[in-house]
């Protein structure tokens, strides 16, 4: 009922009497004035006009299922089931647990916000209710264990051209993990797998996209370092159609890798990288060296070439030094 | 005070009369009696004469946590935790629950019986009561995701030893994870990770042995491939001093790991293998070769020579081909 009245007003741009309404679905006009009311509550913005009845102004800015469900334009990514929490701890747990429970491929997990969001190595992540997209997919890919790292690429790949679609904003690469936009983050990836050792029993893809974020809104250690997609394009952008446009492009690149290899992946990855051909200072556990990124490898190493040769980067941070 | 009356009939090899018991532990005769009763009920062989008193003859057949602590000769595995179980699904199940809700490192999992144990990719493990060791380890190593392979290269030096010491039989590895005797399986082991792309989280190590399995009650699919330390040894084995030597053994090697690499483990893998030397077939997911299997790599891969050159295998299994 509730569902049928929505779809009623989101059909009708003008407004729709009461008595209209009751009419064609056959119920009394209290009763739709309740699911009105209802709906209201969940944050639909509709207009009650005494003689014209109601009008739809605007669905809630929220990553509700049922908004989210008709924008799906994906085979896998989002058709597993789509967990939706107002907040939780970090989406990324909740879709591990999930996982070893045995959920569908393409399962993903929104919140609102996250009151426990992680970054890589146990770092926090600021995921501030409804300013951004905190989102987690579960895949169980064919790909052996070494090949993981190559599946926060793939999504790298697809986040960026999500972005660069949706807001129109020269977004790129850093490597392993970060999209950046004007050498400030826009979005963090966290990889996590569960895998025996020939194996991968799953891998989910932890993306965290900062969207609506006024620049004076973030924390002050972040301020400096981070940045928005409002913040870069001037305006809003609807997280509705990010998410939607990410989750198409991971369906994509995934069936892609699934099929002919991460070749493609690499390629583009390449392409939209801002940290090749920079110098960069890498920071690994044991030590710490200089050189010029080069090129990524066809495991997705980071090579990087300095007065000794060609050093092979797989774990660590990498930290861009800026040109002079 | 069960325990207490466990520990004192424990250091008496001969009898002691319930009036003895009960003046050294200020209790009445009857709560002695009911003591006595519990235990036997939970495996202890105790003889009861009616002049003479009470004597243990034998401690059950078991791997009970009580049993087990006392002879721990450790500094991490099995300190972080003994959890027991008469019969589970899979302890490795078991032993990821605990891990990813932050148990610490070193708790072990231990069943008498798997109902639903498993092998590597999904094949399942015979797990019968009291007759095997199933046992999983979690260890929480600063190694990188890529260095996981070596984890299991580790425990099955650890346990080849330990089996070598207390069965004094002449088993050996097979690449990568079983300890073999006479061609047949003695042990297998299935290593699991929880992995961001930079940093474990977690490794579950699991260990089944066919400890006191007698041939004809393997069921007939596993009888011409499987045997047990019993089988070998001629004669019963105890599966407590086993488990308490290959925790020991898997403890110093994993300490010297950490803090010295693995060049000891690859080392002792070697000495200690039966797959080297031996004409292999490679059955991979894509394709399948036959080789002579030569040298293991520094990240323990196998390295098998044919006509085309050196192949280095990382996933997939093995079958050894037996000498003509």
């Amino acid at each position: 009922m509730r569902d049928k009245i929505l779809e009623l007003l989101k059909s009708n741009e003008s407004y729709l009497s009461g008595e209209d309404i009751s009419r064609r679905m056959d119920v009394s006009r209290t009763a739709i004035w309740k699911h009105i009311q209802a709906l209201k509550q969940e944050g639909y913005d509709i207009e009650s006009h005494p003689r014209l009845g109601y009008r739809l102004r605007q669905i809630p800015d929220r990553l509700l299922p049922e908004e989210i469900r008709p924008r799906l334009n994906t085979v896998k990514i989002g058709r597993g089931g789509i967990h939706y929490f107002s907040e939780v701890a970090s989406t990324n747990n909740e879709a591990k647990k999930l996982a070893a429970a045995g959920c569908a491929e393409g399962t993903i997990v929104l919140a609102e916000a996250q009151n426990g969001g992680r970054g890589r190595l146990s770092r926090g992540w600021f995921s501030p209710f409804a300013r951004g997209i905190w989102l987690s997919v579960v895949l169980r890919p064919p790909f052996s264990p070494q090949e993981a790292p190559k599946c926060t690429m793939m999504a790298a790949v697809a986040v960026n051209r999500a972005i660069r679609r949706v807001a129109g904003i020269e977004s790129g690469i850093k490597w392993p993990n970060d999209i950046l936009c004007g050498g400030k983050k826009l979005v963090g990836i966290l990889t996590e797998m569960s895998a025996e050792m020939d194996a991968i029993n799953h891998i989910v893809i932890g993306i965290g996209m900062n969207v609506n974020i006024a620049p004076e809104d973030f924390p002050p250690d972040l301020a400096p370092i981070a940045t928005s997609l409002a913040a870069e394009a001037g305006k809003p952008v609807s997280r509705l159609e990010l998410l939607a446009a990410v989750l198409a492009e991971l369906d994509k690149i995934y069936q892609h890798a699934t099929a002919y290899g991460f070749g493609e992946v690499l390629q583009r990855w390449r392409q939209e990288s801002v940290t090749l051909g920079q110098e960069v200072t890498v920071l690994g556990v044991s030590k710490q060296f200089s050189g010029l990124a080069v090129d990524i490898d066809e495991d997705g190493a980071l090579l990087v070439k300095t007065p000794d040769g060609i050093e092979k980067v797989l774990a660590g941070d990498v930290s861009i030094r800026p040109k002079q």
